[in-house]
């Protein structure tokens, strides 16, 4: 197996460290380490004379195997220990928004490496390079954006504009508004195939532009002129490989790759469209940074992009900008040996590790109960891991089976919080579930789900 | 006089540091200090034997006073020697932009004080305070906002809501978005008494938005209905201190109060409106930042302005609201004494001194050239500064003068960059002049304009 397994010292390590200093303050560290340790050794004696798997629940096949996986100290095993000592099934599970906090791990791992210092009185000034279009975009950001992108291979950058943004939803908006006509007589159609992103429509029809107007479902369109596709690929929230459907002339596409990343989906080459946008909340997990950015073939488009975010907000947080050009910069260090130090695990390691431990934990969940199903997806080969792998999505799309028709609410009574598919243009059979949220909250839910019954 | 001279040691030393760091790189600091400090010297006698003033040209009175000023070693008088040594009257310069970089030396003499280290591994989720309406605030942000308010005396915070943007940019559209009714069967006006902040009828209609519209002077606004009129006070481009002048039933005000800070404008009283905006960009100078935050009376608006900011933006930076935090603070602590260290200037006596002798130095500028005009301002009590002083704002409102019809494009003959009266919705003889900027750069402008005949 490529990737390090899950006794890997140094993975086990972090996710030790991780659960301590985020339940408990440093002063009482060493006191709940030495209980806590005493505890996971009663606990794991005692699973084992009872015959319970990871979730403490009778597992109806492979209980063999299970007992095995539980006694080469799993990391997300030893969590258990911890979550389940917790839940009741009283505390509320919030998985609705995709909240990356999952990579806090790999960062803390990471120590110094990724620290900003920033003085007083740098970066005060509007302008970060006025002989670029995008005049507020820091050149050192823009410089790691496409220096990592070369290393994971997963969007070409040679002779294309880059916009930056204040998180790619704003990048969203900034493209609607250079795509669209500014002297057509009435809105053009924005269509997506369903199920797509549950902010969509809300973020294109808030101000009730007459540039601009969610058309819904792209399968149902079927008016005259010009429309604007948004393809998600990997989708939101469903996790697969999209392309566009319409296929009609007059059409512009817009591709939303935030999820184009080894950890969530095999990449199978570079993306090459008219407009793609990324961010670093799902690639590198920093959400509270608000960066996002555009690469954008076309110059007037790039131009009119940057216009937009300039009567928006006058540019975007230089701090956060080089901030992310830090983060960046250490994921590609790493693969190109830049730092001569120890490097420790690369970031697309332990999150494609992280990522595959959940979708299993999951999938066997899944299976326990009886109760839901989840896609399944086809493994394809991957350029970046040099292996064949399957997609493991920053979301789980699960369908409630049997007679649950409002899957969301089926949920929330378990206090287990989702969003329900009518968000994302389909039935209330379906939820989206982030898969990206801590450890801690993690297992509690896949243990609590695990359990549930009609 | 109660603010410091400009003989004042710091001032002097930190005009100096500035321009070498700004103008060199470090590597020759030393052979440079030691070549200007000559020619300093040797211009200073020349000066003086040639009974010019500090422009280099022949004033038409005060000669003795000027000349004396400039025996005293004022530091605008030296910055004036390098520009004046690099001023062919070929090099441009531009004062389109309000870009606040006259700040950048303030923070460069606090050092350490105002410096962020932030962890890779922190303030990595979208959330702040989800107990808060506003949960992408981060609450020491929030707290030193209210903190600042109540040290100037500027604006009333208690019991109201923060909402933090990313500029005020942001805010103003958060505010439209949030007092628009969401059910008109047409767009709400928005009015504002020109001349007003150029940006705000693109801002507004940009998307076209079926929620509200730009309607321009509102003097001229006579529809029946509801109405937004903004207040922007001090207002941007001319400085006057504003209220509204609508005064009808069904109007709602929104207020821009960016300016007003005692560097600017006497503060009168706490500013106490429904719905303030203030920015980071005029009140410290850290426009990079991108930071803005607006102080509500009303929930439902606060609740409706947050909505905006998640559809826009999905929440504000987080390492430039941290970092705002520490600028912020820092100021507080040096009027409250919070920390024991020598505390140096303070930020508003050094911003207050500043304008006041770049404004006096255009005043003779304008007074020289005999070619323009500026606005004059009736001196109020300040609370703050606990004296009678003068507005002195962020921008010069210049009126060309004599026959002169579009000043744009006449400054622009001379290579000054600045905004045209148009954009303001007012004539042509007007122009909005940035009055933050380099000290190098603004000497060079007023020596320009000095000389400037028909």
């Amino acid at each position: 197996m490529y990737l390090p397994s899950s006794t890997h010292p140094l993975y086990f390590k972090w996710s030790w460290r991780y659960i301590f200093t985020s339940v408990f303050s440093m002063r009482h560290f060493f006191v709940l380490s030495l209980a806590l340790n005493v505890s996971f050794i009663l606990r794991s004696v005692f699973e084992r004379e009872q015959g319970l798997n990871w979730f403490g629940f009778e597992s109806e096949k492979d209980q063999v195997t299970q007992r095995t996986r539980l006694s080469v100290s799993s990391p997300l095993s030893s969590i258990t220990t911890l979550a389940e000592a917790q839940d009741s099934g009283e505390r509320i599970i919030n998985l609705d928004h995709g909240d990356p906090t999952m990579y806090e791990k790999y960062w803390q791992q990471m120590g110094d490496k990724t620290t900003v210092v920033i003085p007083g009185w740098q970066y005060m000034s509007y302008f970060s390079d006025i002989s670029n279009i995008c005049w507020f975009l820091e050149p050192e950001f823009a410089k790691q954006v496409v220096r990592l992108h070369k290393v994971v291979g997963n969007a070409v950058t040679d002779g294309r504009h880059i916009v930056v943004g204040t998180g790619s939803s704003q990048l969203y908006l900034a493209a609607l508004f250079a795509l669209a006509p500014s002297d057509a007589s009435e809105p053009i159609s924005v269509v997506s195939q369903a199920p797509y992103y549950s902010s969509y429509p809300s973020m294109t029809d808030c101000l009730k532009s007459g540039l601009y107007k969610w058309a819904g479902e792209a399968h149902n369109f079927s008016k005259e002129g010009p429309y604007i596709e948004l393809v998600t690929s990997p989708n939101n929230p469903d996790g697969t490989a999209r392309h566009s459907v319409v296929n009609r002339n007059k059409g512009t596409l817009l591709h939303d790759l935030a999820y184009y990343w080894p950890q969530y989906t095999p990449i199978s080459s570079p993306a090459d469209h008219e407009l793609m946008l990324f961010t670093v909340s799902k690639s590198t997990g920093h959400a509270g940074m608000r960066i996002g950015w555009a690469i954008v073939k076309d110059k007037e488009v790039a131009k009119r992009m940057t216009k937009f975010v300039e009567l928006n907000t006058i540019g975007v947080s230089k701090d956060s900008q080089i901030r992310a050009a830090k983060v960046l910069k250490a994921i590609s260090d790493t693969y190109e040996h830049v730092d001569d130090s120890e490097v420790g695990e690369t970031f697309f390691d332990f999150s494609y590790h992280n990522m595959a431990e959940r979708w299993k934990l999951l999938r066997e969940a899944v299976e326990h109960s009886g109760m839901f199903s989840l896609p399944k997806f086809p493994p394809a080969f991957c350029t970046f891991f040099n292996q064949v792998s399957e997609p493991q999505p920053a979301f789980a799309w699960l369908k409630c089976e049997k007679d649950i028709e409002d899957c969301e609410t089926f949920l929330r009574d378990h206090k287990i919080l989702t969003r329900g598919g009518k968000h994302f243009g389909v039935g209330p059979k379906y939820v989206r579930i982030s898969m990206l949220d801590r450890d801690e909250n993690f297992i509690r839910f896949v243990k609590r789900l695990s359990t549930i019954r009609v």
